[in-house]
């Protein structure tokens, strides 16, 4: 119920006040003792709830992949591992696993991709993450474009591209080490560059936090940073970006 | 010429081979001595450049701005001092400044301004950052609702102007101290949240580091972070982003 | 008007529906235009709304000590500067100005202070900042016991005070430099200690950052922290503590 | 014996000067060779000592719990291994584990649960520090309200419960990545706030520091910080502050 | 095909224009699926590409091994464990495995090394990473001198080797801890110093970290530093600068 | 009265009970409002209490060096301005200023100097704070040798001097930059030496933290660390380490 | 004296053994009181001593200056304010100040520049900078080529530039804010790349921190780094290598 | 051969010029191809070179104890494991193992111990650090007096050991956590006190980071800090200064 239709009851005498104020405070979750699912996200949204696997229990995981499979006919788990894996499957058939991105998936069969983003690596060890916002992007119905190993020690190599990224609503900026693609990729896209450093490198890298320096002090416009290795996030994001693009 | 240009010429013997070589590594910029104008974003962008006025002389300003407002009809001067301003005021008499968001600006007249982002702030003292973002928008064709002083220690005004932060294609979310509100706002919107840490705080804010940190853990989806103060930034993205979602 | 008057007024139909629900939207805050005054807040906290003085304008100030004076007969604003002090004296004659503690004041004559907490600071250079979590305290109706200059470098002068330390419902700890006294304290009391940090040192102090981090480390128990040089929030605690434990 | 006891014994005779002087200098600690264990800390605190089992070999702990059990009737260790408790069980059959909060536990069966405080999370992997903080808040006779998974990124979640928490002595505030409960909170309550940053996260949540800045860089008043994971300090506290909201 | 040699075909009409147009975009570099062999590289910097080794899987590393030996008859892998030495030696009968370096090595047989470099390590646990930079100067036809222990807590050490040290054109100097060699170094020479940091150390080294920042601070002329424990980065370098020097 | 000397009036009572629980209370420090003075330190520590001038007025200053003055009959104080000096010299006119090093002092005129330590400076730069550390050293009746400007970019410099300084009890080694003289301080002598990180430097130097690190990580044996620019703490253990030495 | 020399007249007995001992520990720098002039450096450096103005009075100035420039004919001063010029000018005529270098220089009139380097910025700003690098490097005899604002946001102004930098013996890489362009740089070119961050940026770029780690992290071979803002130990390395390429 | 004797050799003629320009040079180390074992060390230091065992090969360490234990008739080692205790015990039978302090030793039967430090710690966590100080000390003939496990959490515990702390030539202090109890140290003793922070703690103290930091800011006079967990170290210094204060 709404706040309107509430109200209306309330009005209509088909609600007490007391009823009224009850409902008023009630808000769209599901309890589930450990966790309080997030039924509401999808109205707020307009992507259902992605599960975090990372410590959850497989019995944990067994409950709330049933109950978002149940409403939504779908369900995308992020960081999840092989053994998490192999827990679901029994129960879930059409469970697929996609291992380097970490990525647990039931996807609608019919699914559309439209519009276009762009995801770019600088090297071969930031796949992982970019898969993660690659397989993100494409559960929201987003198509995307992969182009991978382009980073600035070989610039040729991204230039030979450039029309591929040039063309995407939104490019995925996937670095680790100095995390220098992103600057050049801003200048040369005329749309949003989502920065995603990730923690790939040795010695100075820190563990990421030198190339998420390097992308939020860009000297290039239209570039924005997300958390190290969250591929996760910048596909949401680009999807976001792409579904605003796509829209009528 | 473009590339095809140029090879066509070729070609028909319009060129020589060498002169062919010397224009293809020719490329879209002005030399000016000490600065290179970058008079080839505009195609690659659609917003042509903006300048950073901080640091810069006098007369490179006056040189840089007389080059820019006679090929595009208007400029905007980010960082400027009011100093700057006095010294350039009587060679554009219809130049404006806004003194807090350090903006110089000469803006054609009839500028239209399209689709809708919301500016929030967190407090009173993030309002400088704020305008930098929203006038950027504004210059770049945007229209911008700003909802200021919503921070999350009295979360009850931030959500007494949730429709209009939710019906925006982009939400800008300024805040210093310890930069929550980004969190709360990505937990409440459908479209992206680009978070700007401010420098206000003191102690351990370390000038906008905390609320940097802050932002890129967010636990939300959907948001993305700038560098600290970076208001022109995200006015930039935001810009972007609601083109994308008002072109047809 | 509550949620309840509402609902009622709505049950009984003194209240349209769509009135009532713009009234449930609207919250406890007086809209200034650059600021939004949290009058809903002395409700939800029992303590009214202090001034931040720090970067207000003049105008803004006198505006803001207006109408809250006009509204609670008293206010309190921190982190003000000579120059305020001496704008607002003119429209306020009851005005104080506690130089060190930067604390502007106007409060009702006949304030009961009840119950005990004490301010003890390391050195005589924590003294400012002592002062500021002191006065704040003070103005919310506590009893405060000063107890300056005992750190641990001549541990005797903190042990031959420790009999008014122990008897207080709150102790707050004021160091700078090493910050070992919060440690110290919280091994010999029964009751919270908060801990201020202050910039107080050099070198490696790191502007109060050394300080911090040896009192979040405490080893001690019952030991809290607040931001750097932050005496106001201290106090704040503080007279919070102070007021559970007198209540009835 | 007292100073006071002491002195009156040496004005009696019924000590020599020499004796006295020991006695003097003699304090409240049992010497174990390894460890001072801290007699006097009930007198001093109110609280029996608390055994940290991490690092401490069984027949160090088996020392020490039959020491302190013997005394109090109860005991209570926090960081306990699984490993820990099943070589301490055979020696006390009546001793519980909780192994989320890694807390080990015997307790008078009789035990008055009386005030009351209420424990936060932000997500379920929070539970464990905030059992930890539960746990040891209810071994000092606390009654506690647990409130979890409540974090911003859903914010309707934590108004929903909202009047429990506004009815805490104390509210412990647990979360990691970016921390913004504790503020949201601190805004919305009117006792205080102890906030306890996790190690939750990843990348830049940097084990935790990120969440410690962001709690301590609060821009809502009453909010104290503990250190990263220290559940255990965070109930103590609570504790405190809650015996003193119930105290007669 | 170089860009001459297009135009000129164009200008022939050996090439079309469209075709002309892809053979410009087309660079230097072999596409595999998950990398980009960059064949261009030993035109562009004179040395071929070398391969990272770490994290690659055995078949990729077979591939490209076989594609850079195939065309080079020689390839140096860096960071490479025993486990790939084993899976790729079957291979290739004549690779070697250089364990304390790691690193993969086939080198065509009467490889002349000229010029002359000097790498010093501070102690016996730097002297992995010097081998490192040895090595990889050596595969570019370097000269290696090799000045191990000679670090500043006994400087007799480093004097008794000094001429060795003065006649090299490049002086790679490995130091963990506080990293002091690299000064003493640059002022004792006149040709360039390559420091390199290194993990060794404990507490407050981190990992690295310290003598980095020793050694970017270097009081002596003639330092500059390449990454932690980045010994192949410095032996590139130094054959660049040893290959400028000999060069006829 | 010592303990012993109270005790023993109590056995014959010549005091009472209560004035003698008064008196174990009371301890050595004399009350100064503003500031406790340590009276008791001469006592504890075999130094009398040097006075920190930055930040008290000059009214404290006049109080407290009239205090000690006459107590001790010489006084000295750290980190004076010129300003303090010319507020305090009509009352002293004894008072000497030594402008660099800041320091303000009256001495015995017949003070005797034994033992011997060396002083060293990396720099011309450092020798304000090697001048803190030798005056101070001084004041406390030690020798001291001054042997500036040795620093590792010209390592003769320091070899020439060597012998001064092997047989100096206590060796202060005051470097900015990278700070490596502490290291090879370390191992050329057999005294302690205490390393003085400076403020001088620019950059990566992080206003003297990377010197620290430097020195808290010298690989050689016999270097302890005192704060960035603590001259006045160096010089005050040099002199404790050569009391030890020269003592009967 | 060289060693042999003194062992020869030693055997010649025209040296007494006490007389040798003095001379062997005699070094090559002549004593100044607050500074040691390193007369030796030239010797084994091949490059005169170069002073850093910076701290130093105009006395000690004069007097260094006095005896380097009658020594060697030509003198280099760094980080020389526009008071220091004006206070030696009268005493030098021929003396140049090139004030956004904040360089002092008298140079032989018929000095040579021979081999070549490259001197690259990636903004304007960043030119003061590099102009250290650049008259470092020229006072050292090398030929600079300049090549100003060319950094990543605009990739296309650099590649347009390639050839003049691909020529150089060394390239000097000069960058702020993100500093990425090092790293296209090492991509691009054969020969050593010396990148300097710069402190030009705000908010996270940490006054040059950020871009210090972006190029200690390069992902391009060939690229070490000095301290911030240290174009003159770039342009200091850069002449070593160019008189490497060079020398006969 | 000293410097002079080889001089008169030379004069002598007993000696050529080139002979003894080669003896001049060498200097006392004997290659042992990995390491340079510092021979000289014993004469200018006073100690023989301890064994730094972490990450030296079974091999290496048998080769470098039989040198030394030839030599000297004992032998240090630090930080060993177990396993390579058992790898030398089969060749030394009178070799023993600390294991917490991971001290490997064969000492001289006789050895005397003279003079008297103080080791204390701050609680049971840190006795392994504690240890590796006291018995290196021991091993340097030094009497030690351990005062364990009071912390400044209950001060009582250490004001209570007091008197043998104060009588100590000097106090090595070892706490982790806040590391609090080297200032309360150093307020109470009259020689130094040698601080050693520990890894002990959690959360915000960094591995020792933070503890370092507070003894570095420590208000207390005489107080110098070696390296995190460098428990070694500390018993050096000790020794050096032990060993001044009983020489005659």
């Amino acid at each position: 119920m709404t706040v309107q239709e509430i109200l209306e009851q309330v009005s209509s005498k088909a609600l007490s006040v007391e009823e009224a104020q009850r409902l008023l405070a009630e808000t769209g979750y599901e309890e589930m003792g450990y966790a309080k699912l997030d039924t509401d996200r999808k109205r707020r949204t307009g992507f259902a709830e992605v599960v975090y696997c990372s410590g959850k229990t497989e019995e944990q995981l067994l409950n709330i992949f049933s109950r978002i499979y149940g409403e939504e006919g779908e369900v995308l788990g992020t960081r999840a591992t092989f053994a998490q894996y192999e827990a679901l499957r029994p129960h879930f058939p059409e469970l697929n696993y996609m291992e380097n991105a970490r990525i647990l998936k039931m996807e609608k069969p019919d699914k559309e991709h439209i519009g276009n983003i762009a995801v770019c690596t600088a090297g071969t060890a930031d796949i992982p993450v970019a898969e993660e916002a690659a397989l993100t992007a494409e559960f929201f119905g987003t198509k995307v474009t992969r182009v991978y190993d382009v980073g600035v020690s070989g610039i040729h190599r991204l230039l030979s591209r450039l029309e591929e990224v040039q063309s995407a609503n939104c490019v995925v900026a996937v670095a680790g080490m100095e995390g220098a693609m992103a600057s050049v990729l801003g200048g040369l896209v005329r749309n949003p560059v989502i920065a995603v450093p990730t923690s790939v490198g040795y010695g100075a890298s820190l563990n990421g936090l030198s190339a998420l320096l390097t992308m939020i002090n860009s000297c290039a416009n239209g570039v924005a940073v997300v958390n190290i290795d969250n591929g996760y996030g910048a596909g949401y994001l680009a999807a976001q970006i792409n579904r605003l693009a796509v829209r009528r």
